[in-house]
């Protein structure tokens, strides 16, 4: 599987494209933008953009360009199945400029499988064993239909449990850099009475990201700060410097 | 408040722009995507498009820019607060290329606020009421301070009750256009068993948008035939007769 897509640095990013009119719809409500982004931070790939597009194949070809283009993977799910409506292979292979064709990798997961359960090899399940040209299959034992990784780009199904078989399957052979490491400061009180100590710590640390995430906790106003670092030491100083100051103020 | 981007067919579309690296970092689930695709679905306005982008000015503001631009409207959650994390406001005026500062109308909501509560008006929580040059406000009742609407982009906060009341403000003002509705067929076959009929189907009806949705119930594999289309007529004739063909063969 070719790895030229990975930087060199410590940094890996990726980003996911979420294909499927019915998350945009509000029919299905999307579980697997999550699930990615805690499984990269997880493994230390850094998940910097995500998008959801309709099942238009001139949107998520450009989508694919522009995303592959920018990070190091592009995790896509949904629209791999048998039905006129999965039309991603085919938009990976008109993005990367190569042909598609039932792949007879993919013939030797999937007929023994039908054979096996009695079901018809219909025109619509051969589709799934439709493969842009150069890709590696990614195998799954929920469906046994395999993702596949072309370049930088990962395919997966859209359906969770079968996206997480997949996601498992292919994590093994990603590059992976640093972990971002990260320490939550949980206060009880809101965000306006922190963001003057909060803004001017963010100053003196400016390689340690920090951000503050209101919320109500029996309907009074809570707040976490969280920060983040690749470097442990460096996020433990930063994190109890601002215990400290917050401490100095009564407010933690 | 300015209607200009609004497109004068029947169609009005929409994208959501989600920012914040909370989200891409997994430590906060989005609750906001699906809430607000349901809202669009039930007013009349077609999601067609979600991104969701780091705090860094210059991909939110591409981000704004390139949505709006394609977009009837574009809806933004997070990064409205009063820490220096928060720049969405900043975002919003540099997209458009207006200026930003302190708004008289949000300090009259949020002075008596802060007052009234006994919490003292810090530089952040007058970061709050920096709004855009030429933008309506969005009141909400839950935080008091508000979100804004300039242009076609709606920018909202990111904690849900909050976006909730915000979303719930500014429908009134907003152009709808015809409602998409929507039937469902579910089959307890897997979608390899009803590809060909639902492919063929398709083809008689290109007005009528029809997506497979597979999922398993009891461990056995079913799936969910959906037909979308703005009239109601043409959308139950569809319907109607793709049941009918799948009655033929058993499969119903």
């Amino acid at each position: 599987m070719s790895a030229d897509a990975a930087p060199t640095s410590d940094i890996v990013t990726a980003a996911v494209l979420v294909i499927g009119d019915e998350i945009l719809s509000g029919r299905t409500k999307d579980k697997n933008i999550g699930w990615i982004a805690d499984h990269c931070t997880a493994i230390g790939i850094q998940l910097r953009e995500v998008r959801i597009v309709q099942d238009v194949e001139e949107d998520v070809v450009a989508a694919v360009n522009a995303l592959r283009a920018r990070y190091s993977y592009v995790f896509t799910t949904g629209g791999i199945g048998p039905t006129h409506d999965d039309i991603t292979a085919d938009c990976i292979a008109k993005a990367f400029g190569v042909g598609i064709d039932v792949d007879q990798r993919a013939l030797d997961l999937l007929l023994p499988y039908y054979k096996a359960s009695g079901r018809e090899i219909t025109p619509g399940r051969l589709r799934m064993a439709r493969i842009p040209f150069g890709a590696e299959l990614i195998e799954n034992k929920v469906s046994v239909a395999p993702g596949f990784m072309l370049g930088n780009v990962i395919t997966m199904a859209g359906v969770p449990n079968i996206m997480q078989a997949m996601l498992d399957a292919v994590t093994p052979i990603l590059k992976t850099g640093k972990k971002m490491l990260s320490k939550a400061i949980d206060l009880n009180h809101p965000e306006g009475a922190i963001s003057e100590i909060f803004r001017a710590h963010q100053a003196l640390f400016p390689d340690v990201p920090m951000g503050s995430y209101p919320s109500q906790r029996d309907g009074k106003p809570v707040t976490q700060l969280v920060l983040r670092c690749t470097d442990n030491l460096r996020l433990e100083e930063a994190a109890a410097g601002l215990a400290e100051k917050l401490r100095e103020r009564g407010l933690y």
